[in-house]
């Protein structure tokens, strides 16, 4: 009898992990591309509608994440160290919240206008989310091939520069036009939680480079 | 001679470390119980009592995790290894730097009404300092019996919840009510640290639920 | 043929690390010591020629940091485990970040008046950024003599604490001398920048310090 014949019961436990990975990385993925349909509305009672899909998605990730942590206390043999699934997940999972406390202050402060550059802002959030997606998906082969992986994390870093820019020129012409002071703090406070919400994407990535150079 | 007695000298040694954790666990849940106190007071006077309190147990903190860092040094044989008790204890320590500054803040700024709502927000941070203290006591049988320390991570988490959730309808009524926008830039500041102050302890939740999963 | 022999190609290898983290530091150092020097110009205009130097550092430091990632995958042995190195390194890049986007900030906010203040806040984090450099210069022989580097994450947490005291003070008195709202909310952004700069290097300090209690 082989080694491998004897391990082989546990091959399929090994394996459990990465399906319940993807499925927040679809969430994730799903929140945000929902979060830039949101923004194009033209009324708050629509995007109440669209709302209710990001919290959705919020909600079932922890479930997810929650049965993600109970797996990882049972299972002798991980693909990779317990610690840095868990760490992993958990930084999806903030980047999701994220984009929910992102929608939801739209909701509640209800800015006069919201400011146009959200636009291309949620844009670039959700083609962060499909870079921390495709890479999710590419874990399992990821000791082997990290090209794909490396390559979503490089995106990861430009699109929060190009996020940062936006940003930061925003705030400036903001101050330029704006003459409501409290419009200012609404939008400027929307917008910053666009931008940081790039930044945690960011940090996820680099959570898999760092995982990547761990077991390559 | 058996194995276990010529390691019994150490074992003293082996749990020095619990005590210590121990010790920073009850300065964070005395700090959070204070400033519970503090925002009940009618005057900035009376306010300065409950600080020095404050002040007090957050040097304390600080010598006590120096005392830690020199003992993680020393020790050979540590209950965990020893980068996770220097993390958990500087994250401990986050969380009690949070208090301290907020509730300076309340005393520098003196904002003309401290916001109604910081009555339940300080004692959400009090439960939540409650919760990492009862952790932090478990951590000792945390690898035989993590139920506890785990169903206070939970705690942490839905704390952190509630927490977001009030601050958001904080601030959605400060904008509709308050009309000094530099009360609104006071307050909005303040009732937002408390509001990190129950991140930071989620994030303390999240480092203990990662040791549970390492040494699980 | 001894052990020594056989492995000695591969040391200077391992020595690759140094020189390339030491320039990372050398990098912050520098960007830190230019934005001391652009917040005392008296026009943007003169300020535009600093900020130049500090984001040519930044880019630099990007690349630096690429090439210890790919030194990193390539390498089978390395000083410290590859997840330490590249976690400090991104930290340190974190920091050089910030004192980018604050200059960047100033330029773009151009408030009526750069806040006195800043002038020590600048000289703090160039401090900081020295004590960083320094640390990481000892790297090398950290474990056998961790004694210099840890002096400089003392002064790391200590020159934190110097800043945030002056950030709360700065903040009370805008609070009740500037009547512009507009002002408030730009200087208190960029003071604060600053203050979270320092923040961003007690952090590598508390790297550092993990590194050190890792490998004693």
């Amino acid at each position: 009898m082989s080694i491998n014949s004897i391990f082989s019961p546990l091959k399929p436990k090994e394996n459990k992990f990465f399906p319940m990975i993807n499925n927040i990385g679809d969430l994730l993925a799903k929140a945000a591309k929902q979060q830039a349909e949101l923004i194009k509305k033209s009324s708050f009672e629509e995007m109440e509608e669209d709302y209710k899909i990001i919290k959705e998605c919020e909600t079932q990730s922890d479930t997810e994440i929650a049965k993600i942590y109970e797996e990882l206390n049972k299972s002798f043999i991980t693909p990779f160290d317990r610690e840095d699934i868990h760490s992993l997940c958990e930084t999806v999972d903030d980047t999701l919240d994220f984009i929910n406390s992102t929608s939801k202050r739209i909701l509640l402060f209800r800015p006069k206008q919201i400011p146009e550059i959200s636009v291309r802002m949620t844009e670039i959030i959700s083609e962060c989310c499909n870079a921390i997606n495709i890479s999710l998906h590419e874990l399992k082969t990821v000791n082997k091939k990290p090209e794909t992986a490396l390559k979503q994390c490089e995106l990861l870093h430009d699109l929060e520069q190009e996020a940062d820019e936006i940003y930061e020129n925003f705030v400036k012409k903001l101050f330029e036009e704006e003459t409501d002071t409290k419009e200012i703090i609404k939008n400027k406070e929307i917008v910053q939680h666009m931008e940081r919400t790039t930044d945690m994407a960011k940090h996820v990535g680099k959570i898999i480079k760092t995982i990547i150079v761990k077991y390559a």
